[in-house]
């Protein structure tokens, strides 16, 4: 038995979004039907405002509106000479919340993967060697997750940037604040002991 | 630090779905915005399409496309003279999974909740008295939820059902199909002792 093929519809679009299955979907189209459809006209808005007109930050590829962002537009950052490379926009919102880092960033959007078919071109690595080029940074910090995807990545830039005088950094690999050894996973605690330092 | 404001708008107004926070939300949307940007546009038009569209069956209030639903153009089920009232749609699936119920509906879409303002009126239960004034009825099967709400609610419809001369019936209580006593709750067994049937 199926509601009107437009329900069915409704349903199905839902799944396009990740962690929501045919179960949540249906939950999420019910829900808006008999309680907010305001809300869900609302939101059908902003998905097709925010699809055509957000884009990325012509320096950084963070997002922004076309124009570049808030981070590449402050001087001092500029002038600080550090570059930090991450893989998601996500990071650079956890890295600031920090408040600790005072460079630029570079996201990536992803990480290379062949079998996927990402390669430098879809990570703008050439837009990365460009900024690079302009001997305006002295350290580029990768910042991509610790994975192997990540690694590779993060191996890859630090040749560009080797080739470029460029000092290139990796975040720290390590036992998490507040983390119990005992349930750490052994690469992990192999990776903290060789980056111990002197207390 | 932010992005542009229209991220924000489109993490915002993502969080109208029952089950996504903010961290959900923000990943939809960077999801979203990186790797599926036609399918945003598509949910965006289903969404609109959908809550201009998809009103409720004018004769059980399951959902339909205006006119009347599957189930109620269906003479056989019709002519059955049974009607079970439900809460929501997704009770009219799950009843008409088990293929053994050949009746028609009538759906809540809700139960009586005056301190949420939602009386007789708000569940259509108007509708429901003239559907059982037309004598087309012998039986009407209470299959609300077995909550405080749903049993309220229930009462009322056998009251109105029994001013009418229509037998009123309430699903069954008890262990559910592969439970173990064990793991039931206390008023579930006295239910299920209650209720119990010559073998």
């Amino acid at each position: 038995m199926k509601f009107s093929p437009l329900v069915e519809k409704l349903i199905n679009d839902l799944q396009i979004m990740p962690g929501i299955g045919p179960k949540s979907a249906q939950r999420i189209a019910f829900y808006l039907l008999d309680h907010n459809r305001d809300g869900a006209l609302k939101l059908g808005e902003t998905l097709t405002e925010a699809m055509n007109n957000i884009s990325y930050c012509p320096k950084c590829r963070s997002y922004s509106d076309g124009e570049e962002c808030e981070i590449c537009r402050d001087a001092g950052r500029q002038d600080s000479g550090i570059i930090c490379v991450v893989e998601s926009p996500a990071d650079v919102l956890a890295i600031e919340q920090t408040g600790e880092y005072n460079g630029t960033y570079f996201v990536l959007h992803g990480h290379l993967s062949p079998i996927e078919g990402i390669g430098p071109g879809e990570l703008g690595l050439d837009e990365l060697a460009r900024l690079l080029d302009t001997g305006r940074y002295h350290e580029i910090i990768l910042a991509t997750n610790p994975t192997v995807e990540g690694d590779t990545t993060a191996h890859y830039i630090a040749h560009m940037a080797g080739r470029r005088n460029v000092v290139a950094t990796r975040i720290a690999r390590g036992i998490p604040v507040g983390g119990e050894l005992e349930s750490i996973d052994g690469s992990t605690i192999m990776r903290s002991l060789a980056g111990r330092s002197p207390l």
